[in-house]
């Protein structure tokens, strides 16, 4: 056994490319505990210094889905849609953007993992609704789909058990960085969850892991690849991230949004950005001949208000209860409020959302480890954005906190995370384009 | 402690140069055990592909020999000299130029690791002598050095620990081939054992590490450049490892061949590597002033007899009795002869020095287990060497076994190990140049 592993650890280290069954080979022995981790983190590194083709990559995303169960959504009628997030803060796009598919005739069953960093996942999000149960049965997952056409459950433990654990060691050995690694982790997980029809988006800007465009199109090409060899419908957005989505940050707030957009009364960055990744999915489900047709259907449903009944009944659904709807004022009035104020005057050119994470998680609405509580009402108001003039004294965004929050922290790290210039940006971006089958499109 | 390892990782794979507190918190933390395997092997494959640096080399050398005890030789009158080999099957040299330095006035103070391989080490090929003693007490190496001018023994537990640590880890990971890491290796043991002057023996060819002239000048090169930065002085002898070095592989063989080296009685190619090596060693301690001047010296010392008496009281001093010398027939007597004959005809091209040090395992004279008895008796005669011309049927080597070797196993290896063409070789090398203050010079 150790000898296998040694020798897939020195052809790497060759730059040659590693065979489907070596990589079967390694990742069974992960999963069954037999590698000891001082051979996998050398190949892990072996692997972000030499790279990985495009085949070595899909396989090692196959491998790690085998690891585990593989979901077969087969039974469902309808095309099966899931969507993914990179991660960003203040991404509620989940909340939307399932019941308005759904509404539309798409069947979206999804699996979500837990938030671990500044700001909660979906998850928390939907756990910040009253007698919400994110723990579904399979067989409760299934009826509900069938039923509704959506359904959202949390990760069961045996979902690509080979990518826990190599995530886990890639994060303490400085292994992360590899789009071939992050691809094939993220793929790994929705390929065993078995939706026919996937829909990334991929954020790129100061508080995303892409930089920029250039790399968060290579990263959704890279899962692309992998998906498209799996028999899977791939498209991606690529989204902006130098700014948070939306207006609101933390849990309750999230939600207050969702509900927000759903009814047609929220900024026309996160609107868009839920009109776009509906309309991949349901020009990816069949349901609309192109992404301009799947837009304006996407429209409709929130228009004729579809989208928002289909909400309640997805709420309901797992045990939910929707009378929040009735004062949403009353869903966030709970906590004490203050305004963060600018110490500078000028253009603000960009606002680092990783800093508006960490000023969340000061405030008691993020997780520094997996067993800590998330109060689901704290969190932040961003009143001013990329491209806003902002006066000394002005306030940037508003606080939502309460006895346990670290106010001063949170403020501070507001104040910081704008950033102001003399002259006026040049157009601010939500979006950079999409990827269908016929390539790049840009926006 | 982890996040320091975490950083420290990161640097490297992004090739940036470590600092020296980097590379010692990494040393310290190997020796105390502080740091993670998993860390460990990250950090080596990431220096493996991305290298380092002379600075960052010596660094980690001297954090490595600073990770154990230092062996001081001040107390010691006269200069105090050292040598290393990189391994070849057959190289006895260490019993031959201890002697000659010695008795031209440099103090031989040596320390030795246990060979794990086809052949024995310098210690096995000692403990061939019988009652010699390689376990001397710290006090009675140095006692020794100051009353014969030389002293051999067995590396402490306690030098350098974090290389043994490292050592092992790399052998694991694929992650020993790396000119730095190798350098740092054999030099922080070499710093650690104190010696003023260290001369390197370099080999290069088809049994040892660096398969060229090159790739050996290139190590020699790291490793003399970690011992001027450590106050050394340095030389190296690049030689061939293209064929076994004299005659003889087997531990009493190999003594046997020694003493008559320091008889003039042994061939050319073995004398000659003595010869240059306590060359450069008596340049180095002042003892020569020249190249030319150490040959001469070294030369009449083994004419005189002077280097065969010091060889005498080397091995009386440390318990070994000498009365082997009286018969050295006999001392080689004990096992049964069987040729190896050709199964071709042509010129000997080379002779496969790795296989022929399998073929001594197979009779039972090497080591596969740190725990393994080695027979000191067994092993081989070369008979034909590259240039020769064969004819089949004749003898290639002659096999010194007992009823425990695996003759059949043996005489097809050293058969495999022979590669013979129709026309003769160009010039047979067995060496290539040697380093000194003013550089690389051919020989």
């Amino acid at each position: 056994m150790a000898l296998g592993m040694y020798d897939i650890i020195t052809k790497k280290k060759r730059k040659q490319e590693l065979t489907s069954e070596e990589i079967k080979f390694f990742v069974d022995g992960v999963t069954a505990g037999t590698i000891p981790d001082y051979q996998t983190s050398a190949l892990l590194m072996a692997i972000l210094l030499n790279k990985m083709n495009e085949r070595e990559t899909y396989d090692l995303a196959m491998a790690m889905a085998y690891s585990g169960d593989m979901l077969d959504l087969s039974e469902i009628n309808g095309v099966t849609v899931d969507k993914h997030s990179t991660g960003g803060v203040g991404d509620k796009t989940t909340l939307v953007v399932g019941p308005v598919v759904a509404s539309a005739g798409a069947a979206f069953a999804k699996m979500s993992g837990r938030g671990l960093g500044h700001t909660g996942g979906t998850l928390d999000k939907l756990e910040a609704v009253p007698g919400f149960n994110i723990n579904l049965s399979e067989k409760q997952f299934f009826e509900l789909v069938k039923k509704n056409n959506i359904a959202l459950t949390a990760q069961s433990g045996d979902l690509a058990p080979a990518d826990k654990k190599l995530y886990a060691l890639r994060d303490v050995t400085a292994t992360i960085d590899d789009i071939s690694l992050i691809a094939s982790s993220i793929m790994s997980k929705k390929l065993a969850s078995g939706a026919k029809v996937i829909v990334l988006d991929v954020k790129c800007g100061s508080g995303a892991f892409m930089k920029t465009e250039a790399d968060a199109i290579k990263l959704a090409e890279a899962m692309i690849d992998i998906g498209r060899r799996g028999g899977r419908k791939m498209y991606a957005l690529i989204s902006d991230m130098n700014s948070p989505l939306g207006e609101y940050v933390g849990n309750r707030l999230e939600v207050y949004e969702s509900v927000k957009t759903l009814l047609g009364q929220a900024p026309k960055d996160i609107t868009e950005s839920c009109m776009l990744l509906s309309a991949l999915i349901l020009k990816g489900a069949g349901l609309a001949g192109s992404i301009e047709e799947g837009l304006k259907l996407a429209e409709s449903k929130i228009e004729s208000g579809e989208a928002l009944e289909r909400f309640k009944t997805f709420i309901t659904g797992q045990g939910g209860d929707i009378s929040f709807l009735d004062d949403l004022e009353a869903y966030i009035g709970k906590t004490e409020r203050v305004d963060v104020l600018s110490e500078s005057e000028g253009y603000i050119t960009s606002v680092n959302t990783e800093m508006i994470g960490m000023a969340s998680l000061y405030l008691g609405g993020g997780r520094t480890n997996k067993e800590d509580d998330i109060d689901p009402y704290v969190g932040l108001k961003i009143l001013k954005k990329p491209g806003d003039y902002v006066k000394k004294g002005e306030a940037l965004a508003t606080l939502y906190y309460t006895g346990s929050s670290d106010v001063n922290k949170a403020r501070e790290t507001v104040v910081s995370a704008y950033v102001t210039g003399e002259s006026k940006p040049a157009v601010v971006k939500h979006f950079y384009g999409y990827i269908d089958e016929s390539g790049y499109h840009e926006l």
